[in-house]
C-alpha cells in the first residue's frame, strides 16, 4: 500500500517534544513542560450547578445542532468584556470557536496559499506554527526585544517581499517568552498594516492573567479598518477541557471565518458554550480570574526566585521576567543545547520544553521555555534547584 | 481596504441555502429541511445525573487538557462497537473528533491537493461537499443506483483519470437520498480501492437508524489493508450538540489524522467525552438508539403515506423510500426547479431543502431532500399534503 498524501503532510512530522513530553508524564516529574493552568482551580463544584441548571431550563436547545457562530448570550458578554481592552464589539463581532487553537487554524485556511508568507515573532508559539504549516507558508520571523517585535526589521520586510498575506503576534505574556508589547509597537503594527493592507491575527491568551501594572489596550484597539482579528480563549481563565475560546473581526474577514468554521464542524458544543454562559451569569468570572491571577503570581515569584538562587551565575545565560501568564524563557550560553539539557534534567527527574521548536525556521537550540501555574510551589522550587543542577554539569 | 484571501476562499460563497434556510426558522413553519434529530428524545435526565457525576469523580481531569486521540475509556467503548458491523478494532484505532464534520474536513487536509480528484456519490451529502471545497479538489460523482455506487463508471473513472486521491462514499442510508449499498457493491469498492491503491472515507452517520432488516458490514469490515477511514457519530444516536464523533483507521492513515486534528483544534472535549463515556457506562446506549428509531420508523411511514396520498401522481415524480436515516428524497419531473418549488412552499410555511446543492457539479435542480426525524407526525402529514399541493400548483 502506497497511498498518496497530500504535499502539505510533509510539514507535518510527529513532533520530537510531542514524543520528549510523554517521558514527562510519570507522576513523579516535576514538568514545567506543559502549559496546563493549575486544575485545583477549576470550578468544579459551580460546573456542577451550572450544568444541572443548563440542562433543566434548556436541554433540548443545550443538546440540539446550533448556529455555527455560536450561542448569542455567550457571544454578547465576550463582546462586553472586549471593552476592558478598548474594543468596541457587540455580539455579531464574536465567532466561537473550539478554543483558540481553532481560531489559528482557520486563519491560515482563510488567508494563506502554499508559499505566501507569514509574519511571526521570532520565537513565536508552537502550535500557531504548526497550524499555519498545514498550508504550507514560508514563515518569516522578525526578532522581538522586550518592547515585542522589531518594527524597522519588520518594516523592512513588509517593503521587499511580495507575498505576505498575514501578520501573528502574541502581544501579552507571549508563548514562549513570557513577554509583552509596548502600547508605541502595538500602535505601529497597525499602522504599518494599514500602509501594506495585511490582516493582523491578534492572539491573547493570556492578557487577562496579569500580575503587575495595567492591562495596555488590545492592538485590536488601534484597529480602525477593520483589519485586526482577535483570537481570546477561556482555556487559561476557566478551563481548557471545554475547548472554548472565540475569533472577534468584522464583515467580510469575520464572515471567511464563519465559512470555515462550518466545514471544519459546522459548530462548537452547544452544551458547553450555555454553560460557560451560565456560569458568566450566575458566577463572578472575573474574582475567579482573580484567584488564578494570585496563584499564579505567587509560583511565578517562587520560580524566579529559585532561578536567581541555583542557576549558575555564568555569562549567557538569561532568562525574562514575565509580568503574566504562564511562561519564562531561558537562553543558555550559546554553546548549549537544550535538548540534550533535556535528557539530562529528565534523570533528575524534571521535564520543560526545549526551544528550538518555538522557532519557525529552526535554530536556538539554546533556549527552553519553563511554565509555571501548573505545579506546587515546593516542587517548583525543587524542580529548579534540580535543573539549575543539570545545567551546571553541563557547564 | 483589499484583504487577500487565500484562493480557496473562492470555492466557499455563503450558501443560498443557508440564506433561504434562515427563512424557514419561523415557529410556524413545518420544516423538513434540516437533519435535526428529534430533540424530545435527547436523554436529558440522564445528562443531569451523569454530568455530576463525571465532575464528582474526575472534575479535574475533565476540565483540564488532555490528549488529542481522545478519552481511552470511550475510545474502547467505540472499537467494541465496531463489532456489530463487522470491524475488529482496539482504542488504538480511534481518534475522537468534534462531530463526523470534522474527520470530512481532515480527510480533505490530509489527502488533497488543489486539483486532485475525489470521488463522490452522485448526490452526495452537502457538509462533505464544503469541506472538501477548501482544499480546491476537482469533483468526479459517479451515479447510484438502489444498490449504490455504479461500479463500471467507477472503474472507468479510476482507468482513465490520474490523480484520483480519495473515494468518498455514505453507504448507509445516504445523505441526501437515503439508499444503502448492498453488500456486494461494498466488496466491490473495497477491491478497486485495492487495485488501485486509494483510500475510501466511508461515512456512516445514520446505520445504526435501521428500521427494518439486517444491517449490512460496513465497508470497513471489508478491509484488509487498512485503507478505509470510517467516520462515525453521535449525533443522530445521542445528541448533536455535543459534537462527538470518530474517525476510525489504522496506521499511517490514522496517524495524519491525529497530527491535522492537533493542529486543528488540539483535542474534543474532555468533559463531552468523558460525560459521553459515563453515559453510556450507567445507561443503556443501545435502548436509547432502540426508541430513536422506533419514533422515527414511525414518522418515515407518516410521511411516505401522505407522500402517496397526497403529492401529485405524475410521469417522473419519484421519491426514495428509506429503511432507515433521516431523509427520503424526491425527483420532480426534469422541467420543474425545486428552489421555485421552495418559494412557493414557503408561502404554505412548509420547508425543504432544494437538492442542487448537493451535487458537487451542479445541475439537477428538479430534486429535492426531505427530513422527517424533527417533525411531529401531525406536522408532517400537513407540511405533505401542502408541498403536494404546491407542486400541483407547478405542473
Amino acid at each position: 500500500m502506497n497511498i498518496q498524501f497530500a504535499d502539505r503532510m510533509n510539514n507535518l512530522q510527529a513532533s520530537e517534544i510531542r514524543e520528549l513530553l510523554k517521558l514527562a508524564e510519570r507522576p513523579e516529574i516535576i514538568s514545567f513542560a506543559g502549559g496546563l493552568p493549575a486544575p485545583e482551580l477549576f470550578p468544579v463544584e459551580a460546573m456542577k450547578v451550572v450544568g444541572v441548571k443548563v440542562l433543566e431550563e434548556q436541554g433540548m436547545q443545550a443538546l440540539q445542532y446550533s448556529a455555527t457562530e455560536g450561542y448569542g448570550p455567550l457571544r454578547e458578554k465576550i463582546a462586553a468584556r472586549m471593552a476592558a481592552i478598548g474594543v468596541n464589539a457587540t455580539a455579531d463581532n464574536v465567532l466561537i470557536t473550539s478554543g483558540s487553537q481553532q481560531g489559528l487554524d482557520f486563519a491560515g485556511k482563510v488567508f494563506l496559499n502554499e508559499g505566501d508568507i507569514v509574519i511571526t515573532e521570532r520565537p513565536s508559539y508552537l502550535g500557531a506554527i504548526m497550524a499555519f504549516k498545514a498550508y504550507s507558508p514560508e514563515f518569516v520571523d522578525i526578532a522581538m526585544d522586550d518592547d515585542g517585535m522589531d518594527m524597522a526589521e519588520l518594516e523592512r520586510v513588509l517593503t521587499t517581499r511580495d507575498r505576505v498575506k498575514m501578520i501573528y503576534v502574541i502581544p501579552d505574556f507571549q508563548n514562549p517568552t513570557g513577554k509583552t508589547w509596548s502600547v508605541e509597537r502595538r500602535k505601529q503594527l497597525v499602522e504599518l498594516a494599514n500602509r501594506f493592507d495585511l490582516p493582523i491575527v491578534e492572539d491573547n491568551p493570556y492578557g487577562e492573567l496579569r500580575f503587575e501594572g495595567q492591562r495596555p489596550p488590545a492592538v485590536k484597539s488601534f484597529d480602525t479598518q477593520g483589519r485586526v482579528l482577535f483570537l481570546g480563549t477561556f482555556s487559561k481563565t476557566f478551563c481548557p477541557g471545554m475547548r472554548l475560546g472565540w475569533t472577534l473581526g468584522e464583515g467580510e474577514l469575520l464572515n471567511k471565518f464563519v465559512l470555515v468554521k462550518q466545514g471544519a464542524d459546522l459548530q462548537t458544543s452547544s452544551l458547553g458554550q450555555r454553560e460557560l454562559n451560565q456560569f458568566m451569569e450566575d458566577y463572578d468570572l472575573d474574582e475567579h480570574i482573580a484567584t488564578i491571577r494570585e496563584v499564579y503570581r505567587s509560583r511565578r515569584d517562587v520560580m524566579l526566585t529559585a532561578m536567581e538562587t541555583y542557576f549558575p551565575k555564568v555569562e549567557g545565560l538569561t532568562f525574562t521576567y514575565p509580568n503574566g501568564g504562564l511562561f519564562t524563557w531561558v537562553e543558555l550560553p550559546a554553546h548549549m543545547n537544550a535538548r540534550e539539557l533535556f535528557k539530562r534534567a529528565l534523570e533528575k527527574e524534571v521535564a520543560f520544553v526545549p526551544g528550538g521548536s518555538f522557532y519557525p525556521n529552526g535554530g536556538y537550540e539554546n533556549t527552553l521555555r519553563l511554565n509555571y501555574s501548573n505545579m506546587p510551589e515546593e516542587k517548583i522550587k525543587e524542580g529548579i534547584k534540580r535543573l539549575g543542577e543539570a545545567i551546571q554539569e553541563m557547564m
